[in-house]
């Protein structure tokens, strides 16, 4: 293919189609694209889960199109990227429901994106931004120390469903690269560490520590830590990836894939406790539990940082949200949601 | 599930369905399940490439019962694997066609696989032995030294065809995995080593080196060896992987995954020497040649040796075979077979 010169997608005066629009990090997505003057935002979105509720103030906005359509069925695919500059690509079964059901995410996480690539490619679409995850690094042993875009996939000691997600967010990326090898298409992946933020939801095991450990403290119980409290966690604030997409999109970089981490990893009991102190019990002190070993919870057991200095360098990108304000953003949201349903 | 005490399938008086079983490692493990004593044995295959003539010889066997199958059709799977004792399971798009057709490659290794585990549990067959391989290690940069069983996934640096066929081994060990903590489903997983004996093709990537190089001398030209001559390659004889096959049937082994590869690795330039010393042309000696960064060749650059000291552990299993004596067999073959076709 011949190279072009730049594979920046500006969002001013662009159509966007954000799939899985309707989750977390849709939705935030949506906002932003929407406040960088997009002129059309498409949400495509099955609408399970929380969807409804999480697009529900983005209805009124005259760009905002919400398509309920599925990423396997390759026609609903093509008919709703018609005339798009871009995509934003979130739909993706995870840890959790990958256990509950391995044919569900093998089928939407691998070919549900490659029939969104076959869709890029009949519609011309520029370029595709894929969420990818730092689990392409596993969660095995080893899994340890700064983790760079080059860290290997550690799967040894890790439950199968974790490993799974991981691999098939691999060959994710692999198919992305292949499309640009064999037809030019242009993209960025990114590797989200655990998001959290306003509109948190129950399915992603990492981020149970926060909304479990409010939940406990509402009850004026101790919340709970899995272990001795040392594993780390590296979050990333949902408004900070909101940004990541966008810069992607608008990004000279193409065929590259990079963390977006936010700034500084926390252990799990540092978690806890600064839940507890934001929700005014610092009084409530953590206890530490075994794993329940029927259960998929990852514990990785090590401590790593996910360096994303790489974000910087391709696309301009740094997380600006901290965990105390982010934590303080989320249960705020939390609150403000409890009082409007009692 | 409550945990049998042994999940042995002897292979004397029993029924074993071979799926890809008209390959080169298939055609051979249906050879040793027959000699073993086996009452029945089903090739099961699509006999798409060489299919029919490697298993020419022993469509004469009543004990041999060959179906044309495809894996990706359920039905077809449930009807020819009632009644079995056991499924040796081989079918798969190996990297040089991962690279021509990625939707083939991942409905084949991956959906393919969970047919396979869903016709196992419906008809109740006791033990699946699933080839995976050491690709699982990758062909990105730091494979070097000795890959053992948790040796991470090296993928940065790899063409995406190697990291698509290498992730969809991964997966696929995670399905059987998945199968046995659900459903208690016995299995053993085999990584093999590069495989090479009589009934050599030309679609496996490594394997190129040996019929490449025989027919370049059988042209009285001198063979070619790709970089410096320094790269490592680990073969396994097919002889010695239809024994695993069968050994990890028999073996009391479940739920474990473990190499299978040769005495000893070889590099390229050691292997092409020894095929012109096996063809009475010592005096050909290896041109080097720069790789062509248009196709895909699987050059890890590195110096590795695959331990196999796993399998002798959990299912006895050893190498018999060295690199002479069985390159010696593979040319004898390929003589004989242009002798007959001239």
């Amino acid at each position: 293919m011949a190279r072009k010169e730049s594979a920046a997608v500006p969002v001013k005066d662009s159509k966007v189609m954000v799939i899985g629009g309707a989750s977390l990090v849709g939705s935030a997505t949506v906002e932003e694209l929407l406040s960088r003057g997009a002129t059309q935002v498409v949400i495509y979105d099955n609408l399970s889960f929380d969807g409804e509720a999480n697009i529900a103030h983005l209805k009124g906005d005259p760009r905002v199109k919400v398509v309920q359509g599925d990423i396997l069925k390759l026609h609903q695919l093509l008919a709703a990227t018609e005339g798009l500059d871009g995509i934003v690509h979130l739909a993706a079964f995870m840890t959790l429901n990958f256990d509950r059901d391995p044919w569900g995410g093998i089928d939407v996480n691998i070919r549900g994106l490659q029939n969104v690539l076959e869709a890029c490619r009949a519609n011309r679409v520029k370029k595709l931004v894929f969420a990818s995850s730092n689990a392409v690094y596993g969660y095995g042993h080893g899994v340890k120390g700064d983790l760079v875009e080059d860290t290997p996939f550690h799967a040894a000691g890790a439950p199968p469903a974790a490993i799974l997600y991981g691999a098939s967010k691999i060959m994710g990326e692999q198919l992305c690269r292949d499309a640009h090898r064999k037809h030019g298409q242009d993209y960025v992946v990114l590797r989200y560490s655990t998001v959290y933020g306003e509109r948190q939801h129950y399915r992603a095991a990492n981020a149970l520590y926060i909304v479990e450990t409010h939940d406990a403290i509402k009850r004026g119980e101790r919340p709970k830590v899995i272990g001795d409290g040392s594993e780390t966690k590296h979050f990333v604030y949902v408004g900070d990836l909101a940004r990541a997409n966008c810069m992607a999109l608008e990004a000279p970089a193409t065929d590259v894939a990079v963390n977006t981490s936010g700034p500084a990893p926390v252990t799990t009991l540092e978690l806890v406790t600064l839940v507890a102190e934001l929700t005014g019990r610092p009084d409530l002190k953590a206890e530490l539990v075994q794993p329940d070993p029927t259960k998929v919870r990852l514990t990785s057991g090590g401590a790593f940082t996910i360096v994303h200095k790489a974000a910087k360098d391709a696309i301009g990108w740094e997380p600006q949200v901290d965990m105390r304000e982010g934590l303080r953003r989320l249960l705020a949201w939390r609150d403000a949601s409890l009082t409007n349903a009692g």
